[in-house]
């Protein structure tokens, strides 16, 4: 298909902006190097991009969205709460682990654009501390977590206790041997201080 | 007192060595340098410290060493497990923030000499999580921590969990107006999950 029959969408040029930062580093992906490898005018992208900053900060959002819609499906499923957590804290560590050992160039070159992009990081961290406040609340409800914590508070601070997980500072640790069960202690830990008084749990 | 009457002691030599970073960053404290400063030969430093990186490595820790020396004193108190924990944790919080706080420069000088001697701060959270480890098994003894718990694999989680408030990668969010509170809903959701059943906590 030439690139001129197919319309322009925001989600293409998007697509082609990882593709150029994935071949170039963090340097490029300038609405003119988008535009060559789209084969279109640079106009025709800053229709949807009016900057090279709204560009690179539209990238680093698809990115970081990647993850957090993966996990939103967990916070949705309808079973025990305590599995979901643990499945969900799981999950965001994979999702991580593979950004970073699959292409550990391009995890660099989005670590450069995260650095750039603090308010997209930020929304990011409230997407995912809204999906665990889901989680807690529902746990309450149904009597597996205590009522006795607020779920806002301590969605932040299971957030927190596991960034040694999920958080791009400790990318060297996680192809470490022990990673896993350290990753299994912390989680361990963390459920015995949710769980509804009288619970024995896994 | 001129510095020829007095002994040199390997102590005095890491004193001027510490003097040299803060005054001229990590690139300095070469054995020359803290020779100079001292007013004595180099032979003579040499003879406490036959390299540079032995130099460099004894300097970075003496400064770990400062911190886990003030908590062995909290480890050693004869009181509720619960509040020694609590304090300890505080106590390692402050320590880093005061040395991030305090001097920064000389912050940032000890982070390139952390990075360059990874044996020394190995020993160093190893020293750490054996204090938290007492603390937790004198609780477990003393009833208010679960046995359930492998005290070593929790001392580690505990550490862990925390990182976010004494791991140095952290020192830009120490300033934030929200920590303290971030730091006491993640330590409360630990010390919930170390309580033994049947007890309420404070």
């Amino acid at each position: 298909m030439s690139p001129t029959t197919e319309t322009l969408t925001a989600e293409r040029i998007l697509e082609a902006t990882e593709e150029v930062l994935r071949r170039h580093g963090p340097a490029k992906a300038t609405v003119v190097d988008v535009a060559r490898a789209l084969g279109v005018s640079h106009g025709s992208v800053y229709r949807h991009f009016r900057t090279k900053a709204a560009l690179r900060e539209a990238v680093t959002q698809r990115w970081l969205d990647r993850t957090s819609g993966a996990l939103s499906a967990i916070v949705a499923q309808d079973r025990d709460p305590e599995a979901r957590l643990r499945e969900w804290l799981s999950a965001l560590f994979e999702a991580k682990r593979h950004k970073a050992g699959d292409d550990p160039e391009l995890f660099a070159t989005f670590s450069v654009l995260t650095g750039e992009n603090s308010r997209v990081v930020d929304q990011h961290i409230e997407d995912l501390t809204a999906q665990l406040t889901e989680i807690l609340r529902d746990g309450a409800v149904r009597g597996a977590f205590t009522p006795a914590l607020d779920p806002v508070v301590t969605a932040r601070a299971v957030f927190h206790a596991t960034g040694r997980f999920h958080d791009p500072a400790y990318a060297g640790e996680w192809g470490r041997p022990g990673i896993e069960a350290e990753f299994e202690a912390v989680v361990d830990l963390l459920l015995r201080g949710l769980r509804a008084a009288g619970r024995s749990g896994a």
